[in-house]
């Protein structure tokens, strides 16, 4: 008590003192200035501790069973139905959050025809119908029947009849597809069969329609996704494999955002693109199928046999092709027909807001998102990032509610719209508000699978993630047991991920250059080798898998709510941003060490200097480092409040700095010199990498050398325009 | 005295009553907050009667006489003497700023040899010179002499001797070319003689190459830039007006900033282009005459009389050649031969930067700049500007030193080099500091040409002047005399004309979004016709003409100087930002007018609705009438600084919102979709007017009418992310 009115004394005075300047030497105020208690909130640790202890586990579980009680495809009724259940849940009187709203976007989707349903068959040369794949998944456990489970399909694969001799092309890459043409086998005409991996979706077809492929089938091989396994008896319901008929839907277009209008919203009014002259669709008909069937196609084949890297788990010998073996079960001549009836629709897609005002800044925003759309039931893929969301929001809003608390920051969730079919309500999201967003975004936390397994994952920029440090629960240990790196300044710790175009994120970090984190619990690396959980994107993927094998108690969701909870409320609650900058610093120079170590040499041959680059990353260096100092002194010290805006401002708006609309004009929506897409193995600056693995067999003085500098020096202005935004903000 | 007490009392009350409510719920607070004074610094408005009374002309007198003594061509010994002077004064112990630096970049610039002097001459078959224009101004002054003279040329034409029979081709238009070419005259070889005006520079060689011109030569007409008056007796010395010897030089290139280095800073280790592969240099050789010259071949050319509108005042009837009349001073098969010698040099060119640091704001810069370099002295062009820049900075730098005064936001005053040859100076900052200006930059103030003559023009996006109302001087109603509209809210107001790109600004607005304004004193348009001041860009531009014809008394400099520190120190020290919303959307609404009045049906026609644009107009107006209203009503309260700090935040970045630089790909650096340059005459929406005339002729359906429509959805994105900025930051 004697402490506060020594504290009231000396704010008196200082009133006393300032108010006597002021009419001395300045203008006259209008009024007497009422420090609000509000602008010194700093994050309160007995709140977060007690909003951490409020997360339940068994309430994420009832959330995860409503909200995948029926399959919900984008723009379905069901998919409706969760917005309603959403908004219902933000406007709650008791627990719900300051406002919530659905907006919603005309935006083209791909679905396969009800009449017409998508078939891959093979036939004999009369036109006999030989054998034919799955239509639907199997119905193990009653839930992979009815109209809603929407069948196995490539989506915005054009629709096509090709049929002809098939052959086995590995992933489906360029350097697959050129192996094949180096052994002599003609695929014009043919039908490929790939399998997931590799490479991306689309670009399976995109490689192969430049080797004059007709069609193209794709599937999971068991060795990819279940260790080998694929008996009924070690798979789904018997455990969490990926039972043989099981099917990976997706998306395979290229980009991401509504296809008919990058770079705009799509309102109804907006200008679209005729989809005729889109360009990112596969351009031949593509369909995916199951590794049972893949397994009967597969087996039959003639020809050589394929290299070690290309065999599989389905135990046969994997021959290349084409066509079918003289013994098998088909004859020698028989062809594989692909039938494609999709069908693109401008459908009406919903994204879901709900905002938490913040007390003090509410002009700075700190995003929390995942999509709400699934294939089919989706119970990992995205209901258990929004049974995680659903709960932290009840969790936040029943303070709210209470009056016990307020962030100091607004915090705004979302619930997107046709994630699956390539990000779109948050790219949407993303063009609408673009300004608005780049001007106040502090960050966004993006929580789609929340949970694939046992083992803590984050993917984001270095910097910002606020070692969540909960007392027992050992997330933090969990974490740097199965993600660690080594930091010249803390030694051991937890390492996040590159964020790469997986989820909603993407939007936001690499066209908006907004601060991104994606969280996940995965699973055990070192006791699978499954590229991912086991039924992703498949009809298996239910309320009752997560229950039963990937969470059963659902203690990971509870920690992932935790950590996804903790980061938030640092990222809305902190006095100043827990953004550390200098840890972008550490990621600039490995990615400087790998140019310098793998590039160095073939840069000097042409005259290209990394001097300048090495330059701004010692800039940089130097600028976060001495920021990080002033903001230990002023944390020290009594910080005004702006004084702390404005530090907080610079490590808000470092993100963007990095941002160069014109350095990629290729990549859509990419305009981040440091995250965009990189081919190649040199983990270094990408476009850099980029350019020089185009230049590199190129002549001295070729235009893609020219690149290579113009990429350089794109870099070296970022990275040293980085640095003057770190710079103390009076030394221009 | 006793009102002290009360507002302390209530003060000292409240911040124990906070203190409480912070210890009981929040975290503790590291220490006591202490208001400063200055956290609610507003403009002091007898610091500013002040300063406007120490703005003296006399003053601005002796440093026009300083900066114009010698010629300063950017990168010349006499330039880096004056970025010596600059940083003298803004070094000063007593009169200077808190720092000042020079940047220099490595530009390329083009300059006439001094061993091959470009030649324009008559020659006959056989190759006699039978008349050789001057190839340099003549000495009328004793200034017009001396190697530092730089003689007439077109900066970045190309070195090129072509000679052949002279055409009259008016002011070298796309349509006059057209008009040249329906009237029969075979143009391909000839050498076409133009005068300036009614196009740029560099395109009346651009329109001429197209139609197979060799060469161009371009004059000033007596028409437009001496009222008709050509004689000695009526020219300088003895008048205002341009002498027949008398050559405008300038830069030919069509876009600004370095040509080697667009989009990067010339930076020495920056990539650059090969300067052959550079699009934007005058395709053909060019050179400027003088009238005098220009009078003898025009006045003794052959053919048809040329078209009342291309007629002139050199006496004589001007004809369309090609070649020249029998009975003329000329052989009729004598031709006319330009001998250009240009080189391009890779120059060091700086530019110099004063900073007065923000009491309060720090990181909040007001920007205050002009070009260095001139043709010749320049001292109208650019010397009247840094005279006037440099009182101003002595003045507030003398408070500052003094210990009197610090403005809220930081001041940054500039000195750009090489403008004369495409804004160079200003575009490599705005390009080396796009990320912090784009950040912190509140407004550019633009200073070139001070003094034309008689009437204030301000040119400037709406909203941005502060009303200047210095007692007894009349600028106001001077203004308003000579520039006025009539606005719906406030009656007859001063008009602020548009921005081009004619000096320093326009990388700040149109490149980045900054707010701009150029501030000059013009002369009395119903008493003269001149295109601009007659000697503009010759070397008879120096102290004595401005001393004796210009200004004389240096009244309206000071006028400029009062204007200009009157904006400066209202953007710098108001506690919220004098910028006026309401009038954008004025604008808004005019050019909505001018779009439904002159292109409605058009658009009508081919079913493209103006309805999402009128909503989105609307929306504009309904937010920035209302964040006036929050403005108003803040300030009759008791305003928080963060409050105050995010209302301005709105304010700053609404120019900002009007960015898209994927909106004009083919325009460089045009990224604001209301001021990018606008072809045809309807006052509306640049993109839109644009698409529409280039559409115009095109059929139902073409990619010329869905660009129309695309330019509408990026202008309705536009408007509606403006107005998103300008509503209350809590609802999302």
């Amino acid at each position: 008590m004697k402490w506060v009115n020594v504290l009231g004394g000396i704010v008196g005075a200082a009133a006393l003192l300032g108010l006597g300047i002021i009419l001395g030497h300045f203008a006259i105020p209008k009024g007497s200035y009422v420090p609000t208690p509000s602008i010194f909130q700093d994050l309160d640790l007995e709140i977060l501790e007690s909003i951490m202890q409020q997360l339940d586990a068994s309430r994420i579980r009832e959330n995860l069973r409503e909200l995948s009680r029926e399959p919900h495809l984008a723009s379905s009724p069901q998919d409706e139905a969760l917005v309603q259940l959403l908004l219902q849940r933000w406007r709650d009187p008791e627990s719900g959050l300051d406002s919530a709203e659905a907006s919603t976007y005309e935006v083209l989707l791909s679905f396969p025809s009800r009449e017409q349903p998508n078939r891959v068959a093979v036939g004999d040369p009369t036109g006999n119908v030989l054998f034919s794949c799955r239509q639907s998944e199997q119905n193990l456990t009653g839930e992979q029947g009815g109209p809603d489970v929407v069948p196995p399909y490539a989506a915005y694969a054009p629709p096509g009849t090709p049929q002809g001799l098939l052959v086995y092309a590995n992933q489906g890459t360029e350097e697959d597809f050129m192996k094949l043409q180096a052994q002599g086998i003609k695929l014009e005409g043919t039908i490929a069969l790939t399998r997931y991996g590799g490479t991306g979706r689309g670009a399976k077809a995109v490689n192969a329609a430049k080797h004059g492929v007709a069609g193209v089938l794709v599937y999971t091989d068991p060795a990819d996704i279940n260790d080998g396994q694929s008996s009924t008896n070690e798979t789904f319901p018997n455990s969490w494999r990926l039972p043989p008929s099981g099917v990976e839907r997706g998306s395979y277009y290229e980009y991401f955002g509504d296809p008919l209008t990058p770079y705009l919203p799509a309102n109804p009014s907006s200008f679209r693109l005729d989809p005729d002259t889109v360009s990112g669709f596969p351009p031949i008909p593509t369909q995916p199928i199951g590794f049972e069937d893949a397994k009967i196609l597969l087996c039959n084949l003639q020809g050589a046999s394929a290299p070690a890297a290309w065999q599989g788990a389905l135990g046969c010998d994997y021959k290349l092709g084409p066509g079918f073996q003289p013994n098998g079960d088909f004859p020698a001549d028989s062809q594989v027909n692909v039938s494609v009836y999709n069908r693109l629709e401008l459908r009406n897609s919903s994204n879901v807001l709900g905002i938490i005002r913040g007390a003090v800044e509410p002009d700075r925003y700190v995003l929390y998102g995942n999509h709400r759309d699934s294939w089919v039931h989706g119970a990992v893929d995205p209901s258990s990032g929004t049974a995680v969301l659903l709960e932290l929001s009840r969790v936040l809003g029943t303070l709210l509610k209470k009056g016990t608390w307020r962030p100091r920051r607004s915090i705004v969730f979302a619930s997107w719209g046709a994630e699956e079919f390539g990000l779109i309500g948050s790219t949407e999201f993303t063009e609408e508000f673009f300004s608005k967003l780049q001007e106040r975004a502090v960050a966004y936390i993006n929580v789609d699978i929340s949970v694939f397994g046992v083992s803590l994952r984050l993917n984001s920029p270095p910097g910002q993630i606020p070692a969540p440090s909960l007392g027992g629960l050992s997330i933090y240990d969990n974490w740097i047991r199965y993600f660690n790196r080594s930091s010249p300044v803390y030694g051991l710790v937890p390492s996040l991920g590159s964020l790469g175009a997986g989820s909603d994120y993407a939007p936001f970090i690499h066209f908006l250059g907004i601060s991104s984190m994606d969280i996940a619990y995965t699973y055990d690396r070192s006791k699978t080798s499954a590229r991912i959980y086991p039924t992703y994107h498949t009809a298996f993927d239910t309320f009752g898998y997560v229950d039963k094998f990937v969470d059963p108690g659902f203690s990971s969701h509870q920690a992932v709510a935790r950590t996804a909870g903790s980061v938030l409320l640092r990222l809305s609650d902190s006095l100043f941003l827990p953004l550390n900058v200098s840890d972008y610093g550490e990621t600039l120079r490995s990615f400087l060490q790998a140019a310098q170590q793998n590039l160095g040499v073939l840069l000097e041959q042409h005259s290209i200097s990394l001097v300048p680059l090495v330059t701004a990353v010692e800039k940089f260096e130097g600028a976060a480092g001495a920021l990080d100092q002033r903001i230990s002194a002023l944390q020290k010290a009594t910080p005004d409040p702006l004084q702390v805006r404005m530090l907080n401002d610079q490590l808000m708006l470092l993100e963007r700095t990095f941002l160069n609309p014109r350095a990629f004009p290729e990549e859509r929506y990419y305009s981040h010199v440091l995250w965009a897409p990189r081919t190649g193995s040199v983990a270094t600056f990408p476009g850099l990498a980029n350019a020089c693995s185009r230049a590199m067999n190129t002549s001295l003085g070729s235009p893609a050398w020219a690149e290579v500098q113009r990429q350089l020096s794109i870099l070296v202005v970022a990275l040293e325009g980085a640095a003057a935004t770190l710079r103390p903000v009076a030394d221009f």
